[in-house]
């Protein structure tokens, strides 16, 4: 609610108190000398008035039998860049400016299509799974939800999340900047089970995943990575999966690139080879400055950003605020998060909340007071296999300027004396 | 799933395959004789035939702005056991046999009001904190958000939930049985921040939270645990809270019973006794045999139920299924869960998922070959305190037969031989 306008004298009282009274994390926020303006009579009579909700009965229970968000948070959504060529093959992102800890609500986790959404009856669903197996096999839902099961925290990123900042940094909202990255609980079936119920012949190497939808969405994953920790998941955060989350089935490939986690799964083809697909030719590769491409990228990096404040958000007073973001890894559990309030000079150890878990999103926080004139805010993490957060630079000294994908840099943010707040690269 | 009508001759091949070849978890879950029947040419055609949603382009990206279930899920909501003589003052209960995992969807979690659902313009809403404080303040919700947070998984239980069990065991749903349980993400203020902030006197013991509702629900905290873990909450599941969880605003008690984490949190006095507010004296108190009754019983007892096979389902076919069902206490972390299938002379060790996390629900699972007989089904859990759950005649030689609140006992479902399940005490 920090965008809000400001109109309560009651308000900039409080803010004068964090202003001239406040400290740090684990300090008093504030001191008795400034009670005063907050006890005034206006603001104690604007308290004590019964407000209209406490006067009347509210609304029955079961108002919703599932139940909606607050008429007040309807700015709280999914958002895009605007239209595409076709409605169908196009991406909404996951406002991450509005959200706190580490779990997106399913109303909220972001989309990315290529042929719309296709609304599947789970009675028809049929997963085929044949190729180089022994027995293959055809499933409906009713035989997958049966089998063993396992629920897992992790997060999802598109692979294009942040691409636009390779070339041209550009956007000046958190949610279109980062917003293809959600975590959710997934619940399903370990693909090893499955792949055990159909047996696997001793020279299959790949799998091919199919989806059910208009572009028959295809990828080819190692079968490593089908016997690791792959999951067939039906559901996700409590419920069954969404309509634009691949309902009733989708695969789910931990600390993958989101797009390889086909939705809507409708077959598995095991193989000796990969399928060179063109999800895997035409896309999802990135031109490298010596004209070779590199392909198969399938591990998401080290990566992290401060959600609040962002340019989605206007700091109104000095004071005391709490930055906030997140931090996520394909390589495991993220290990330490730094945080730059002077545009990477000094930085300082982030809080992590906990439970620290394995390819999740990690919320971070830090105590800060802005004294009111410019600063730069970054964020850098480091995940448990060592591997740090890059600078834009030396993420392009790496890779140069063609790609577009699997943009990790450090994201800064540069805070104006006026409190507002823009990509510090744009 | 388990519940539809089975028309499908491919899923009865499947389902023999299950009961014929079918083994325990870690085992294969069948053997290639079976294969002929799910690899019969009508089975073959119809995964074979190009379903309409692979024919056509899907809805659109953003469709929905706000995510909604598929129309296929249409019958996983709350529910009530129906009208009482307030329309506001009632629950609704959670559809745990329909959900996985730990997370509850928020638009799933379980209410309780005692007079309806305020709808509170957050602008509007004013938190005063006064009583034995150095110094009395009244906090907007700007101010709120931008002190110190954490975010928390917790679980959140009515005291009166399977409180009809006590007496008259008759409830054929364990969504109508244990469905006033949920578990979210919590964030919010540590309510030792706010309580630092506005000087806590040294004779304060006991901390009155009263809602903005209608009712002005009000209970008594002790200071111990206001400074020891209560929050201020004002997010879940990483969103704002929704209307019928306390938006803007609410308290959360960590393995308290649900009614104290006040809703719609209006005002906080600190004083040096509990303050005996009608829902301590009239309500959530218990009477004992002896005639004397039970007060301030804030915690939450350890307890767990088996939600897939319940009622609510039918077992279809002999042969492989996972027994699953969640486990919580308000002491503290879930050690161990123990599965009984016929009727407690056997009991084995189910598994639990991790993370298993301190005052969450924590699922547990065991797999389980259904012979086609007469079962009774029960799960036990044991925290990490040593609180072992009790049987109903354990509970009722402690407690006597004139409880409604914190009826913990086991929950045995007995299977029929056709299949049908059903409340084994009803």
């Amino acid at each position: 609610m920090t965008n809000k306008d400001d109109k309560s004298g009651l308000r900039q009282a409080g803010r004068r108190r964090f202003l001239h009274q406040g400290a740090g994390m684990g300090a008093s926020l504030g001191g008795a000398a400034a009670l005063g303006a907050l006890a005034a009579p206006a603001a104690r009579a604007q308290a004590l008035t019964v407000p209209p909700w406490t006067r009347e009965p509210g609304e029955p229970v079961l108002w919703h039998a599932y139940g909606q968000p607050s008429g007040f948070e309807s700015n709280v959504i999914r958002r895009n860049r605007g239209a595409a060529p076709m409605p169908g093959a196009n991406s909404s992102m996951t406002p991450l400016q509005d959200l706190r800890g580490i779990i997106t609500p399913t109303g909220l986790v972001f989309e990315r299509h290529h042929a719309g959404i296709p609304l599947i009856d789970p009675a028809q669903h049929r997963l085929a799974v044949h190729g180089l197996v022994d027995r293959p096999r055809i499933f409906t839902m009713d035989d997958l939800v049966r089998l063993p099961s396992v629920s897992r925290i992790h997060f999802l990123e598109c692979s294009g999340n942040t691409g636009r900042e390779w070339r041209a940094p550009s956007a000046s909202s958190v949610q279109i900047s980062h917003g293809l990255l959600s975590c959710c609980e997934w619940t399903g079936v370990p693909l090893s089970v499955l792949l055990e119920e159909v047996g696997v012949r001793p020279e299959a190497a790949w799998v091919l995943a199919e989806g059910a939808d208009a572009a028959t969405m295809t990828r080819s994953v190692p079968m490593a990575k089908a016997l690791e920790d792959a999951l067939l998941v039906y559901a996700q955060n409590g419920e069954m999966l969404r309509p634009e989350h691949g309902y009733p089935l989708r695969l789910f490939l931990p600390g993958f690139e989101g797009n390889m986690s086909i939705k809507w799964l409708r077959r598995l083809k095991l193989g000796r080879a990969p399928f060179m697909t063109r999800e895997e030719t035409s896309k999802y590769t990135d031109s490298l400055p010596d004209g070779s491409a590199r392909q198969f990228t399938f591990l998401m990096d080290v990566k992290s950003v401060i959600t609040f404040p962002a340019p989605d958000h206007r700091l109104r007073d000095r004071g005391f605020y709490e930055i906030s973001g997140l931090a996520w890894s394909g390589y495991g559990r993220i290990q330490r998060v730094e945080v730059s309030v002077d545009g990477g000079r000094d930085w300082r150890e982030a809080q992590l909340q906990d439970p620290v878990l394995d390819r999740a999103l990690t919320r971070f926080r830090l105590p800060w007071r802005w004294e009111g004139g410019p600063a730069v805010l970054q964020s850098r993490a480091i995940d448990e296999a060592g591997n740090v957060q890059p600078t834009p630079a030396q993420l392009v000294a790496a890779r140069g300027y063609e790609s577009t994908y699997h943009y990790n840099a450090i994201q800064a943010w540069r805070v104006a004396a006026d409190g507002r707040i823009a990509n510090a690269r744009a």
